[in-house]
């Protein structure tokens, strides 16, 4: 599947930012080639400063030189620029747009912040307080798929194939993988939320679930490296 | 300006909310006409918890029954639905459509926060602090002007008609007004932030500007009834 006038196409990435991964997995689903960069956070490159001044983060995709910045919008810049290669992205209908944007804005607002503070989390209590906050928002998000799968045993995207949604949520599996196997946290319960463990099932089977999602072990590693900083931190602050 | 099957349009919204100015922008942009129906969000509605169980928030639009809800989301699908009705909100050009996502997202992330923790300051000092902060974020969007519109004296559209991303910085206009009433702060300088400033009598100046934007009085009553609120509950807990 070759898209046509593709243009210079560059991803500034980190291999294991899921905002990074949805953004890749939205390239690779329009069989678009590009070149990937991998930028270092501890210490921001010229190329990063220069095209994300705002926030100094990754994603930032370059087509043709011009910079795009933050994942949803990049995905649906994908969706648009290469509308005629692979399947679309977002649905067709304005009404199921809406509410895959609704629930895409949900998962950067509520769902990733639901895990990243449970990684963060510094005493046993915390971290409990944190699973338990992390499982409601978690149940929110089985009554979404519930909504657009339409009671099918499909995807987010209504369909037998992965969209906007489905890139949204999955992006982050392979850091719930991770924390499951580091400090044995289980945000997608197969006991609490049913669909959404078998969403994830299919989700990791699917082509780009093969293909783009990282192994869980490189998330960790880095999640090791975090804390032997934040650890050397608070050595050096004592 | 008529818009060709409307169906059944109804807004749930609260009078000086800028996301429900937002969407009312839109509506009247398209000429869509609609039954508009205040909430009491001290007293939430059933019609408000049935149609966003997630959030419990203004704006919800409600299209032949269905709910659309978070304020950004409904104005893409206005634009979507009623794409032959009125001007296009955001930019035929995929990059310009991304640009425009970008900052209306920022405005929402960090603009809008600003200003309001201005009004929710409770000391003088943490009050300068806030005012130091959203200078910042303001001269952002200063430069945000300067890249939309292109050098020319018009809107963040790149025209000289209001689109998606002014409507996202236009809505908060009132309330920026009425903090400049009560407390005297000036969030929109026309001295750090000439081009916004200027940028912002053209809105107020634009049809919608003038039609739709509540006065700053209003959002001034809304403002003392929240903080007399909270000086009751302050003298209740004593």
């Amino acid at each position: 599947m070759a898209a046509a006038s593709e243009g210079d196409v560059k991803l500034l990435g980190m291999v294991v930012s899921p905002f990074v991964v949805r953004v890749r997995m939205a390239l690779h689903l329009k069989g678009v080639s590009y070149e990937y960069v991998e930028q270092d956070l501890f210490t921001k490159g010229e190329l990063l400063l220069k095209h994300n001044p705002v926030h100094k983060k990754v994603p930032v995709l370059l087509h043709d030189g011009k910079p795009i910045c933050e994942s949803l919008a990049i995905v649906q810049y994908v969706d648009e620029v290469w509308a005629a290669s692979g399947p679309s992205l977002l649905p067709a209908d304005p009404h199921q747009r809406a509410v895959a944007r609704f629930w895409a804005a949900y998962v950067d607002d509520k769902f990733f912040p639901a895990w990243i503070s449970i990684m963060r989390a510094e005493t046993e209590e915390e971290r409990a307080k944190k699973v338990g906050e992390a499982a409601e928002v978690t149940e929110q998000l089985e009554a979404a798929l519930a909504q657009c799968a339409n009671g099918k045993q499909a995807f987010f995207s209504g369909d037998d194939s992965v969209g906007y949604l489905d890139l949204a949520v999955g992006c982050n599996l392979f850091w719930l993988d991770a924390m499951r196997k580091m400090v044995g946290v289980v945000v997608i319960d197969a006991a609490r939320t049913p669909g959404l463990a078998a969403w994830a099932d299919r989700f990791r089977e699917s082509h780009v679930g093969k293909e783009v999602l990282p192994d869980a072990d490189i998330a960790a590693e880095y999640a090791k490296k975090i804390q032997a900083y934040r650890q050397a931190a608070v050595a050096a602050s004592m």
